[in-house]
């Protein structure tokens, strides 16, 4: 542990706790890199909840926007949010649009050639960030959960089903749910594996979630019926929730799934239903 | 009631309610404005809070960070939320510094010629927003309150203190409670109404408060000890809290006051406190 792999950017009181502000070198990534943690007051270690931004967004937004942290506070969890993509890096074409490149790592540990210095956001994510937390926040090792939002739902779905047992609970808000079959992930799937659709399956979580053989796994989806995105085919959670139910082990897949009627996409949607996704990971961290 | 005065720009569902964007031409300003809403569902007519933003805001910034739709949608209590200056003007000097022009109207009517046509905010939130309010939402125009936070705050001592019995109540985190002794209000006040300290002490709270007679208003505040704007001396509330004392009719001024170890001057502080400023508000709103 060098005291000097991980500075500390700010540190800002919220409620029975703090946010702070986290910079690193990433060896994974070949960048530096930022993170926020919140960290309720404590003398002891503490369940950790990850949560994963969706496009465009940086460490900030969740934190920020979300409302979460009244909730975090009330039942002493530490929640560490990462960026959504390498920083400060020199990629061609990682700027030219808001779904590729910059703030859209997806997730993946990129293979072509272009992205696969950097764009390993897959392994920052699982591996490189979790031991760097567990060097420097007091984190129970063993009572760990993630949730996201959009691209970063699909993200912690396939942290969870990838991981079997790393997770107690994952939770998705707007969650893009089989990206092999969608134009975000078709574009990003192309750019960082190729055309390899094997390889892509491996990052699908309703590929994933078919052949999933690991423990009891709590999954919690939410969904509003007015996301435009959900209208242009991006987010699919239909075919995720088919996909458990052809599961042979499918009684291991706790899937719990809500329609919101008159929700769109935004933090306003996230907003109202995040008192209920916090409870829902406390449940399962605290058990 | 035309119309075509106010137009709705978006609406985004958010708990038991909707936050409605509006546009519409401002005659006060000179100039298009927008402000955002939150409505709860209802079917009657409901009380009304303003919050006034701080320097660089607009009117999304409460909205999306300081988690309070929650608690005015449990309350049933309708929320405005102003632009911080006129937009799309062309004035001389309103781009060259954060702390003048645009996003800094300070909630004054400039009388110097350079900024006179446009930055009449005291006017646009006192009067012409309100009348729109009035026209386009169901508002119960006997029960308003207000609030804000820094260059807001001041603002919103400065309309309630202005305007006996027109608001139930008043709230700021973080207020500019003396902005005639302090760096932020002396270059915007020389600015907008030129040397003259009678014309800024009519927008200035620690003076209005020493000669307030009207009937009982209940203040509260709230100040982070770790904020820097006050150990810089810009926001002065020990100014504020002594005027009071000052005033001959005392007893009519209720004021709750609190120093908030720990805290600074940002939305993690508001977040943190937001819920105790709509309960104030609320107890006087629906008394």
């Amino acid at each position: 542990m060098a005291s000097s792999e991980c500075t500390v950017v700010s540190e800002t009181r919220c409620f029975q706790g703090s946010v702070i502000k986290y910079e690193h070198r990433s060896e994974t990534l070949n960048c530096t890199m930022r993170f926020n943690a919140y960290l309720p007051d404590t003398r002891c270690t503490l369940p950790v909840l990850y949560f994963l931004s969706g496009l465009t967004c940086t460490e900030d937004n969740f934190m920020q926007k979300a409302g979460a942290l009244r909730y975090l506070s009330d039942r002493r969890i530490i929640l560490i949010c990462p960026d959504t993509s390498p920083r400060g890096v020199d990629v061609e074409g990682q700027d030219a649009a808001d779904d590729l490149g910059t703030g859209a790592g997806f997730y993946v540990d990129a293979t072509e050639p272009q992205w696969k210095d950097h764009y390993r956001m897959y392994s920052y994510v699982t591996e490189e960030l979790p031991a760097l937390v567990g060097r420097h926040l007091p984190v129970d090792k063993t009572r760990v959960s993630i949730m996201g939002h959009s691209m970063g739902g699909h993200g912690a779905l396939v942290c969870a089903l990838r991981n079997p047992g790393k997770y107690r609970s994952v939770s998705g808000f707007a969650a893009i749910c089989n990206p092999s079959e969608c134009p975000w992930g078709q574009k990003a799937f192309t750019a960082y594996m190729g055309d390899h659709r094997k390889a892509w399956a491996d990052y699908d979580a309703t590929a994933l979630v078919k052949r999933y053989t690991g423990p009891a796994l709590p999954i919690l989806l939410d969904q509003g019926d007015q996301d435009p995105f959900l209208k242009k085919g991006q987010l699919l959670p239909e075919r995720f929730i088919r996909a458990v139910e052809d599961n042979p082990e499918k009684q291991n897949l706790h899937l719990d799934n809500h329609m919101r009627p008159g929700f769109d996409h935004s933090y306003y949607f996230i907003q109202t239903f995040i008192e209920e996704h916090i409870q829902f990971h406390a449940r399962h961290l605290l058990a």
